[in-house]
């Protein structure tokens, strides 16, 4: 008998040799159904494989990760299948799940090219090869058998994968008539696969390397339930229509340019107003928080990066130095702001009355990203980062980790974001070569943040080891609307830096200390936030945020300068409103401006001139009737200003 | 005889050969001793020259540049006397009048030093053959004769600058002892110089050029009244109190870090918000005027230069180009931010009915100056300009300049900046050659600058061949408390870059036109404008702009805590506010922050925290009483808004 431990602390017998499936069983008829594979003393196992020790176990199904990787890895093998059946003589590159699905990387050989056309027949083969009920059949060869099975059957791929392993047994997996190498875990059989979708074809590089062949790469996702296709493809739809490049070039908040630069967004009017508007509302959050806004230059002599250590992660890499025509001195582009406050923290002496001090600025900063990796606001060249650098002591450490929870809390407030989940990163304490910084400070600076967290009801997962060398740090993941995870704000403990820019501060006693620093940055960078806030709203922003709060509608031309002066009056009281003067039936205007998601619809005609009015309608909820244009600049004003402060006071 | 017409038009006979001094005679006796110089069909002479045909002039006094300009020029020479007879043997350089007095870069010799110390023995021997009252003899002779009078002297200097003269006449002047090679005016004699005060001696390298011998020059100013050089003396001690680089210092508006980079500001919290106060009031102008924020990178594909042609003018002289490490591109820093909002322009087809289209951007420019250029924020090497590029139709070109005059009126009557001229640049038009763009948009745009000027009823200087080689230009020129006068704001009409750009717009004839662009930026930097701030009011700023507006002065330690609740009260009500916590005497915190210059001192002890109020002291009015808090931020809040809304509707 062994003695299996559950996640929960429970301990239970079973005999030698019991699988994760047997485990599931013993539980009960649906979890058995549910499970897809197991941790086994955190070793990934497939369900049908023995476990014939002691051990810790947790079982995986589709709503854990483990459970959709393994369902997904062996959808990838399930379509090598389909392939081979379709394709005779196609040999395999590597074949990967992924964040969403799986992909295999393929050569069809003799010019042979898939188009999307293809796919559903792929997508029929695999779903009678599914029913098959074939089963994922581990077996260990030696690296020569391998060698000699692939060597056999040309696979020229796997051959040179295989090369590069180290000597030892190597796992194969066996279904239907595929074999292919694999580390696994699994699923039991195919038949778990009950829906399937190919979502395209792409070319992709053996390994990356645009020397060697082309492979073709098959993108697809399987679910263990029609139904869950059926929402996977509603999702998409909808995704689909909140494209923030789509949404930003509709809505003209920005767009980029050849000429300018790949990668660089140009922020429009109506962007950088709605810039302006997040960046206004941050540090109106961030002065009640004691934060003071400081401005620095967006480049730097090399040797700051020296000294900062940033020049050995960015240096060779990212946009390369900035020489000058004399003088011999060579700038970065800054990569990060932090080494630019820390010169601004040395500009005086400080004393432990002055902390914690807390630099706060929306630095732009640029990093070279390929051509290829660019995408929209989420993967950018330059980006404006909501940066902050605060200086403290060890006492003050838990206290400020805290405050920037609660900044951060107000942010996911005021944009709805109401799903959320906190990582905790730690060190490995078994490791401790790999970190900077004296110990104590570490258990401390570790406690303060498990504390933080706690005490601010926030669920997190804590993750040993994922510390920065650094320091330790806490990581926030969002859940958008349409249920997509996105990573945002981060706040880093840093030990390194204060050390490098050999930063100090006079303690009580009068002697000297170094501050701890802590990063963070609760939008990430202005460019993200605002794809991701695009993504989840679908570009229908607040009150308080939406650059376009109103809009003038003249019912004919006649009225087009009543609504000017509309138009100016308003603007001049802040309410940022838009004229539509086209010689358009107001019914039409209507409709139109409905549908931009405008909150306040504003018709001006006969009545209104002569009364000196507006007719208001509001967004979904219909005619308010008509008012002084002083009582709707004063109605709006202080809509926005309610927004604002039920949110700064949650 | 011959006909001498005057500035005023008036025209009076003289008989051939008559001089300037004697010209003035004829007016008045004052003016004969007023006067310094002439100008003869715009060609400056010495007083004493015959002039032998008809001919303008204009007489100079010290109330003009060219009067000053003889005056320091010949004190110059007297200076190069004093110096010869007391130090047999010293050489010449250059000699020339300067913005402010003047100098002579000598060598000395055999390893002579000059100092300060030695400074006031010069001033003495000058003022000595100053009351001598030596003619300045002007002379004529050709560049053999000119070469052996100085080769006699070992003068090899001037032998140098001899040889690069072109063949012809070459003028001396000569007084007393002294004789120098100079193209003139002078004044008649030496006694015309009543007061002298020698600044400072430096190191100048002959030609500015490193590799040749560094030789002392000697700085000096001088006046015809004694009252002059004291009145010289108190400004120049004002001078040195409002020095922008230690009011900056002294009032942590900024700092400069070596390691960071020289001459690119760090902005620290006080100056950051002064500069975000300046920024958030010329945008919320400029929304009243139509304007509209961009967002755009701080680098730009060098293609893009090439384009707009700042490729040619800062390519090789400023920072260098930026390499990626893969794919190829160059990037350059950018120089001006008038290509990015070309570019801007062209994210969607223009109709007439869309223009103007006014883009206002903050955007931070670098530009490469030598370290030893360098000066405080007046000269540096990144700057924010409050930049912004307007593009209209030919017709929309007045109502526009008009527009863009009122806003530098709204700037310059925000910052009590009660003196200014205007510069109107036009074209030469003899020399078509030289510009770009058609006659007729020229006459268009040089009419609608001087209409709008007129219009405006803007005091201007009109010069001819001034424009840009692509467009008529305004320039302002503002005189600060103490007399000293500063360019600022500039309006620049431009037909190049859109003709560069291929801008275009669909007009009401549904053909397709080339706007023209306007760039105009009122502050000029940022940086600049602060540096010019500082000078002009000595750090005491109104306010609506001042980044402390209130200091709260607990009256012992045991109110800190309530001091504390009225900091955050005044914060949340958007009152910048701080606190004086300092364990001082409450007398000696009222005297420190009326040094200060904080507009209000707020006091609070016992009877204010009990009933919840706080005691009000206005810088240079003294005792407002007591108030609640609600009370005194309603009151600052109320003022602040009359004070920006006076302004405005100025």
């Amino acid at each position: 008998m062994i003695k299996i431990t559950f996640p929960d602390g429970t301990v239970k017998e079973f005999e030698a040799g019991v699988s994760g499936i047997e485990i599931a069983k013993s539980i009960s008829s649906r979890l058995a159904k549910e499970v897809l594979s197991i941790s086994v003393n955190d070793q990934l196992y497939d369900l049908t494989r023995s476990i014939n020790e002691d051990a810790s176990i947790k079982l995986h199904t589709w709503n854990d990760e483990e459970g959709k990787h393994a369902f997904w890895h062996s959808s990838a093998h399930l379509m090598a299948e389909a392939l081979e059946v379709l394709y005779p003589g196609v040999k395999f590159g590597i074949g990967p799940a992924i964040e969403m699905g799986f992909y295999y990387d393929v050569d069809l050989g003799n010019g042979t090219v898939l188009t999307d056309k293809d796919l559903p027949k792929i997508e029929q083969k695999m779903l009678e090869l599914a029913r098959s009920k074939n089963e994922y059949k581990r077996s260990d060869v030696t690296k020569e058998e391998a060698l000699a099975f692939f060597n056999e059957r040309k696979e020229e791929y796997k051959v040179e994968l295989i090369n590069e392993l180290e000597d030892g047994t190597i796992s194969f997996y066996q279904q239907g008539g595929f074999t292919d190498l694999c580390r696994g875990p699994h699923l039991p059989n195919t038949s778990y696969i009950k829906a399937i979708k190919l979502n395209s074809v792409a070319g992709a590089y053996w390994r990356g390397d645009e020397k060697r062949p082309q492979l073709t790469r098959v993108y697809g996702i399987t679910f263990p339930k029609k139904k869950y296709l059926d929402e996977y493809e509603v999702m998409m739809e909808e995704a689909k229509k909140r494209d923030h490049r789509k949404l930003g070039k509709e809505m003209e908040l920005f767009t980029f340019s050849q000429n300018v630069g790949q990668g660089m967004p140009i922020w429009l009017p109506k962007g950088a107003q709605l810039r302006e508007s997040l960046e206004n509302f941050l540090k109106r959050v961030q002065k009640k928080f004691g934060y003071e806004q400081i401005i620095t230059p967006h480049i730097g002599n090399i040797n700051l990066y020296k000294t900062s250590g940033h020049y050995d992660k960015y240096g060779e890499d990212s946009f390369q130095a900035i020489q000058t025509p004399q003088e011999g001195e060579e700038y970065l582009l800054k990569p990060m702001n932090c080494p630019h406050h820390c010169e601004a923290y040395k500009f005086k002496p400080r004393s432990y009355k002055d902390l914690p001090v807390r630099f706060a600025e929306f630095g732009t900063v640029y990093r070279y990203e390929q051509s290829g990796e660019l995408h929209g606001l989420t993967r950018v060249r330059s980006f404006t980062q909501d940066d902050a650098h605060l200086f403290c002591t060890p006492d003050q450490l838990k206290e400020e980790f805290k405050k920037v929870i609660d900044i951060i809390f107000i942010i996911f407030k005021a944009l709805n974001f109401d799903e959320y989940v906190a990582q905790v990163s730690l060190r490995d304490k078994e490791n401790h070569s790999k970190y900077i910084g004296a110990e104590e400070n570490w258990d401390k600076a570790e406690q303060a943040i498990i504390e933080a967290a706690e005490e601010k009801g926030l669920a997190t997962v804590v993750e040993y080891g994922e510390a920065a060398f650094y320091g330790p740090k806490l990581d926030f993941m969002i859940k958008d609307a349409i249920g997509r995870k996105w990573q945002l704000g981060t706040i880093q403990v840093d030990y390194n830096l204060p050390e490098r820019f050999e930063l100090e501060y006079v303690g009580s006693d009068n002697q000297k200390h170094r501050p701890i620093m802590i990063h963070r940055a609760p939008f990430g960078s202005m460019e993200r936030f605002v794809a991701v806030l695009l993504e989840h709203t679908g570009g229908k922003f607040p009150l308080w945020l939406t650059p376009e709060q109103a809009v003038i509608m003249p019912i004919s031309e006649k009225y087009n300068d009543y609504a000017k002066k509309v138009l100016n009056s308003l603007n001049n009281s802040d309410i940022r409103a838009v004229l539509d003067d086209r010689n358009e039936k107001i019914g039409r205007k209507i409709r139109d401006n409905e549908l931009k998601k405008t909150p306040y619809l504003i018709i001006v005609g006969e009545k209104e001139a002569t009364e000196n009015t507006v007719s208001v309608r509001k967004q979904g909820e219909g005619d308010m009737g008509s008012m002084t244009i002083t009582e709707f600049s004063e109605f709006i004003n202080k809509e926005v200003e309610a927004q604002l402060s039920s949110i700064e006071n949650y």
